[in-house]
């Protein structure tokens, strides 16, 4: 049974229900992460173009993110839109506020969910501004309120920042990181409140010096842009400030490097002991040198390159296992995929990512290939040479493949590998793959011999006993079942 | 004839020189870029550890910046390392300053720079301070500098602001730029020189922040970073700052999401307006927060992790041909590979990237079918059938590959790969690629057969005349060259 089929079922868990009241962009895309890692999601949103808005970005979210993951992400939950708070938070394990920064909406919208929804429910707000302790002021139940600020595209990138008052219930902040978790997500639990939390703090520290280098001419805003996403921005998406400083200081180590910060921290290297005016000029400034940026683009178009672009680098650091890759990694690892019947192994279950295509979209046809290494990996797994076995000292070299290439896929699309085991006796175990679509049509088949190594001696050797006895029990249920015709002679 | 032949015999264009004056973090890594990118590069530095300190930033580069591109770079150029100023800037094309931030020192540098150059020497100066009037005062030939300020790590990272004051000569910004795009680098011109140009005062500010949420016990130094790198460094990665702001504001444009900050800048979001205090007892609880994070690593291993990173990311967008990889995908283009002899074509010259590789470094086996894909590639714009071809709506499809893995390989290793036409004629192509290291050992081979398409029908077509012409040409000159005993019964 695969986790889609547990899911349907409800077996397992039950699925969990997030109430999203407000939804602009980032109560949309709270929607759409919930959604896409299988929670229920019920919306309330009063404006008359709430839903169209809303598809969109659970449209752009369907394209994006199951093309993070090498394994299928759960069944999507189902998706209401309700009429009242109280309707909406009525059924909720989470409830996300994420209406507009006045803090007297919030105060009463807060009220509403407080008095609603279940005790349990933890009640999470956007706010990229307001203290927690000023969020709580004078509502019923001020303990089970706390900020869970998150950035945008809030499906793509996962970290959010969890501030609690003094006010705040420890349990509920533990129980909120374990939820976020779940979907993804890296909770940051901020050690004090302060306006702004932590991020937009520095974003508005550069945001105020950016303004200024606009309104003195200084530069336009695509050559700020183009400073940052050529130069320090590729730094910052990996290490951050203070460990590309640590690099960047050298064996003489931190403190050497920051003491020599001094002298510059008392130099007019910036405008911020001063606020910019937001004048109306300065506004039609920024709005026209944006215009000549990107003009061209529509919004929807810069939203998928943006996406793009995220899922492509995301899977680079996947590759590294570092930063947010490794943080996917950790996330995926969480999802395994079940072996199944006594039938050919369902091996691979997963979306083509971006990063697989050319630019019309097509797969890249080496990435066949890529998949059926994957595929012959997951029959590794089966017959017990799994990682553990593979760190051990032993495992699978691929000598020979033969792969025919049946019909063009693309990106986003959903493809399965099944595979058997035509031959596996002593060291040889040869393989048979069939990468299909969902609805079964046929995209390719690899036909793939791989040799048993022990990796100290890069030599051939026979398997353990457990895994040679595996393989063959394995070999003898697939010959049960004719392999199709595209097969063709070995 | 490659371009390695052409470099090395001094067709084309001379061997330029670059004399790097300092040889820090900064002046090292000026020294490796112009380097790998086929200069001669002669350096001055004092310091009795400067040569091994250079050794290890060009060892860096060395493994990280061929891996960025798909073509091979050119020869590497001669490093020498002069006694003095003069004896390095004698010969020099372009020189570059990279002393410490200290004026008096830059006067006294620039000065012996401008008397021992020839008249044509670039001057550029890598100070992330300094205003160029302020470098040019009081010297004899004050038009010939500027500012050329680069980003850590200098191989890698193209961005590089270039400042000139209203003393600087039109022409050398113009030949300045030509140079910085010739070895890879993205020159900014600013438009008014200020303190720290552009990108150092967004750092100063959000530097200044940070300081006051370590030094307040708001977040530690791990938690700052990871704001940013699961947040919106990645997104800085490929849109910079106003271009992501101007996909938040969706449909309501760019002009109504300004407006919306004007209120918040006159909230006290930001310290800003007043300067931390940089005591000794804020040094040290930076560098014990820096040591908590990643004191288990050295400085090199951060170092190679930080490229490793970069790579990954600076591919994946060339992936996507957008931000820094659309750069990357510019300046690769401007070394193509040329067809040579009669023999078997060379159709792959390039090094193994780290997101080929698994984590032990061994280049993943589907690679190997992407390399023979990159082949055929080849093999096509060799027989007419290019990029401009395939725009007209005719193209080649894979229809079976055949991969024998005879050896292993790894990230940071050089391959070739010569092609042969086994076959041609009619809608059918069939081709034998061998994979080779450098000294000649056979790696994998790969027999592929392709079908000319209308990509508008999807259907099998023969190809235009002169393609056709071309593919039997060639089929019968490779038909004089022997197969290996590895092509096998295809």
């Amino acid at each position: 049974m695969t986790r889609d089929d547990r899911n349907r079922k409800g077996i397992g868990k039950m699925t969990k229900t997030a109430a999203i009241i407000g939804g602009g962009v980032i109560g949309g895309g709270w929607a759409a992460r919930f959604l896409l890692n299988g929670w229920n999601v019920c919306i309330f949103d009063p404006a008359p173009d709430a839903g169209q808005k809303i598809a969109a970005i659970i449209e752009n979210a369907r394209h994006a993110l199951p093309m993070l993951y090498d394994v299928m992400l759960p069944a999507q939950g189902q998706l209401t839109f309700c009429d009242t708070i109280a309707q909406a938070v009525s059924d909720a394990d989470w409830v996300q506020e994420s209406v507009s920064e006045r803090l007297d909406l919030k105060h009463q919208v807060l009220g509403e969910i407080l008095q609603h929804s279940a005790g349990s429910a933890l009640i999470g707000s956007s706010t990229s501004g307001f203290k927690p302790s000023q969020l709580q002021q004078g509502l019923s139940d001020p303990g089970r309120i706390f900020v869970a600020h998150p950035f945008n595209p809030v499906y793509l990138l996962p970290v959010v920042e969890i501030v609690a008052s003094s006010l705040s219930a420890p349990e509920v902040v533990i129980a909120a990181k374990a939820v976020l978790e779940d979907i993804g997500m890296r909770p940051l639990v901020v050690r004090k409140e302060i306006d702004a939390h932590i991020a937009d703090r520095l974003l508005e520290a550069v945001w105020r010096e950016a303004l200024w280098l606009v309104k003195d001419d200084i530069a336009t805003t695509e050559e700020i842009d183009d400073v940052i996403r050529y130069g320090f921005g590729i730094r910052w998406a990996q290490m951050g400030l203070f460990e590309t400083y640590r690099v960047a200081g050298g064996d003489a180590g931190m403190k050497h490097f920051i003491s020599q910060f001094g002298p510059c921290l008392k130099w007019p290297w910036t405008k911020l002991m001063d606020v910019p005016e937001l004048t109306n000029e300065l506004i039609d400034k920024i709005a026209s040198q944006s215009d000549d940026q990107s003009g061209h683009l529509t919004i929807r178009q810069l939203e998928r390159l943006r996406d793009d672009n995220l899922v492509a680098i995301m899977r680079a650091l996947k590759g590294q296992d570092s930063a947010v890759g490794a943080h996917l990694n950790n996330h995926e690892a969480q999802r395994p995929v079940t072996a199944d019947g006594p039938g050919p192994i369902t091996t691979i279950e997963r979306t083509i990512p971006v990063d697989w295509a050319d630019y019309n979209g097509h797969m890249n046809e080496s990435r066949y290939g890529q998949v059926f290494s994957d595929a012959a990996d997951a029959v590794m797994a089966a017959i017990g040479a799994d990682r553990a076995y593979v760190d051990g000292g032993l495992s699978y070299f691929t000598v020979d493949i033969r792969i025919r290439f049946l019909a063009e896929t693309h990106a986003g699309q959903k493809i399965i590998v099944r595979s058997r085991i035509k031959e596996g006796r002593g060291k040889k175990m040869q393989l048979f793959h069939e990468m299909v679509q969902p609805d079964g049509t046929l995209l390719a088949t690899g036909e793939q011999v791989l040799i048993h190594v022990d990796l100290g001696t890069r030599r051939a050797c026979d398997p353990v006993p457990h895994v040679l006895a595996k393989l063959k029990d394995l070999a003898n249920a697939h010959a049960a079942f004719a392999l199709p015709s595209e097969s063709g002679g070995s």
